[in-house]
């Protein structure tokens, strides 16, 4: 089973990037292509990809398996990117984070209104950056078609905020 | 041809980052899933994948191609970030930029000594971030076994900088 696989590869490293936290290093993955393989093999087979127009991965780790999965899928790929990297005319979304608030950016030419949008990211943790990514896409006019993540810290309950973006939500291993 | 094809795509965005810098956005690159298999394509046919071991990817575009060009060869990829972003214990290099100076990082078990590197990025300019990268690998033992680019801004010479680490230095499309 892929849980079982990636939980056998997953590294916790603790205290990172803060004390008390334990995070998931999905860095040896990375190093079995075979691992990632059946990595886009599960999501293939958990999504409905005729209910997708467009892959959005969210910057920067979001950038590995998202635009892999849109090539497996024949999709486009559309980067959500930290505010001021993305070059062309942006559009906005601000979120909070514990201590202060963090900006993401889509290029406002991302996609035209009423493309279903699948939301990809490597983790799924409180869903802040996931939930300001639906927002952002839902002001440019886009459907969240649903999220496609790797691994979902399930204690955090992120999930309980992605439902009222979209009831599809995909996530390979959760702790 | 790959070159036209590329350059028929890629969008001059004007003074980004800054006043009198024509940067090259490869978002539109992204939404095309023929041109980025073809961009596989090419890189498959001009590198020679049995004297490669591994692809470095840096931050953060070279993340979108760098796991798929590795998955591709059948290669572990790892990732070179930015200071402060991998949460493993890492070796650093600094390296300076136009004003101040930056740092990037590896995991030390990113390979072993004597693995064969071949460093991406989606462009090459001066030089500077892909020559400290180089300069990490060789730290930790690592040989270059070449470097993979989609874009090189040839008129910054960049690559008269990577020829002390490898000759072995592969762009598809040139300006």
């Amino acid at each position: 089973m892929i849980d079982q696989r990636l939980k056998s590869v997953i590294r916790d490293v603790p205290d990172f990037p803060e004390p008390g936290i334990i995070f998931k290093d999905i860095t040896p993955i990375l190093k079995d292509p075979g691992l990632c393989e059946a990595i886009l093999d599960a999501f293939e087979a958990r999504l409905q990809a005729d209910a997708i127009d467009v892959i959005a991965g969210i910057e920067s780790r979001g950038f590995l398996f998202g635009l892999m999965l849109a090539q497996r899928l024949g999709k486009p790929f559309v980067p959500v990117r930290k505010q001021g990297k993305l070059p062309y005319h942006t559009v906005a979304q601000s979120y909070a984070l514990e201590y202060g608030k963090a900006t993401i950016e889509i290029h406002e030419d991302a996609f035209i209104a009423g493309t279903r949008i699948l939301v990809h990211d490597d983790l799924l943790a409180t869903g802040g950056t996931v939930t300001a990514t639906s927002q952002l896409i839902q002001k440019l006019g886009g459907n969240i078609a649903g999220f496609a993540f790797i691994i979902s810290l399930d204690f955090l309950k992120g999930s309980e905020r992605l439902t009222d973006y979209s009831p599809n939500i995909v996530s390979l291993v959760g702790y």
